[in-house]
């Protein structure tokens, strides 16, 4: 039995792990990956206050890892694949155990939305899905591709741009949609190339990728590439990870909160990327998972 | 002519002049003091995650004012003394100029609230009204007394226990207002003493503190020490610098904002400890920062 179950390790759940153990309340971070979330496997941190320059989302995840355990707040890497979170003593069960506690912070935040093309499965890890924050350097010299054109996206092109040959950042839009700091440091990069009004439509390979096709949003017409041993990194977006929150009204498939964090079920919390909010970053992550847990421990 | 004037360089304002940065607007902040604010002067940063252990109030600023010049934002030393928040170009005053910008936000935080008590005034500097980050060395085998007996206080107590030989908690209710961790943390350092239900009355002295006069919070009697050279360091709750405002209405001296930060005055954005708020801590001011600046942005 614990206070305060916290599910997920991102920033908004380990805020919420450390503020719950400042309480003094018994707190648990159920994860299923690693500690740090999405913002984990990114190149570099930015634009968060108190990073360093270039900090790497390793790095960050590492030391969000050590403050957590220094504050007490226990960590268990299990999945969870079923909970109950009606009534007063909530349920959160993973495949091995089950926990329970009076108070739930939900904070397992988005996964990457797939793009259901053609080689997306057979390819993956084999040059297709690509992190650039792990597997930059083995593309030293070679050409990468880079799927979207948000923040994220074109941040990891950018990193990208310093190892491989050329980046080719590919989107379906009229313009990148990315903040305008990216956007001149783009202008400023000579082996970074923009495609614009262009979908990735397949990939083609057996152990590695070697060609790609992209279709025209405009016209429709496809166009197939050959570029061997190539490396695509997809950045199109991402979806919240609320299948297995069937008790709670989603908006969106986030989960609405009122301004304590707290969910239309009392006692039951969302914080991060996982809530209807506006602004999606670290900072609103953390705060967030500041105020969810000063409220629960009240 | 700037895009964003930004009055304050605590954790909230320069979260703000990042993000601003980050979306190509020319950002000034203006600051009377040192970068940081109150959180510049603490004795550790605390909860915030990602601060190292034991990361003081100081390295803590330097880390925010390295970060804001990296991402170009101007910070300018003066004391803003006047402001014209009205029309679609404001106007903030300082002694020396006056700078416009069509976006204003007011992250100028909040102010130490005086004890108004004998001595306070003539002795301030001098062993009284002592800041613990930068002046506990100094107390080495010296009994010193905290005034206050939230977080604030608490905190500095405990850092203060690690010089002093002896430290005494005051605190006018019955028992002290902080989260559990420091108070466990209070029990178990042997050289904090706790004297609940009582007020600093008086500070007498000629270069430094001499003697100091308690009152009972209950029955009134007064009670004189004896403690030539002691420290006393007061964190006693703080006033939000909200007076050059007037335009404004407040709530309880602090102003109001809505979901993206925006005051009453379209253009006019609050962030931080200056704001209506119930969670008063770094990650909550960053948030906000990062939330007004981009709205402020679009």
């Amino acid at each position: 039995m614990y206070d305060i179950i916290i599910i997920g390790a991102g920033p908004a759940g380990i805020s919420a792990g450390i503020y719950a153990a400042s309480r003094g309340k018994k707190a648990l971070i159920l994860e299923k990956n690693q500690v740090g979330g999405l913002i984990g496997k990114v190149s570099t941190v930015t634009h968060y206050v108190g990073v360093s320059k270039g900090e790497t989302g390793y790095i960050f995840a590492e030391k969000l890892k050590t403050q957590a355990e220094n504050a007490g707040v226990e960590i268990i890497k299990e999945d969870v694949v079923r909970v109950e979170l009606k009534g007063e003593i909530k349920k959160v069960c993973t495949n091995e155990h089950e926990y329970l506690a009076p108070k739930i912070i939900l904070a397992n935040g988005t996964s990457p939305r797939k793009l259901n093309i053609e080689g997306e499965k057979q390819l993956f890890g084999k040059g297709f899905g690509m992190n650039a924050a792990r597997d930059a350097r083995q593309y030293q010299g070679k050409n990468v591709y880079v799927i979207g054109g948000a923040d994220g996206a074109v941040k990891e092109a950018l990193y990208l741009a310093k190892y491989a040959s050329e980046v080719t950042i590919v989107h379906f839009e009229e313009s990148l949609g990315c903040i305008s700091e990216f956007k001149e440091k783009v202008i400023k990069t000579p082996n970074i190339k923009v495609r614009l009004n262009t979908r990735l439509h397949g990939v083609y390979g057996v152990d590695n990728v070697e060609s790609l096709e992209f279709s025209d949003e405009k016209t429709g017409a496809i166009e197939t590439i050959a570029d061997p041993g190539c490396g695509v990194f997809v950045y199109a977006g991402t979806l919240p990870n609320t299948d297995i929150y069937t008790e709670l009204k989603l908006d969106n498939g986030f989960i609405p909160v009122n301004e304590n964090m707290e969910t239309e079920i009392a006692g039951v919390y969302a914080i991060g990327d996982i809530r209807v909010k506006k602004i999606r970053q670290v900072s609103t992550a953390v705060s967030d998972g500041t105020i969810a847990a000063i409220h629960a421990a009240m």
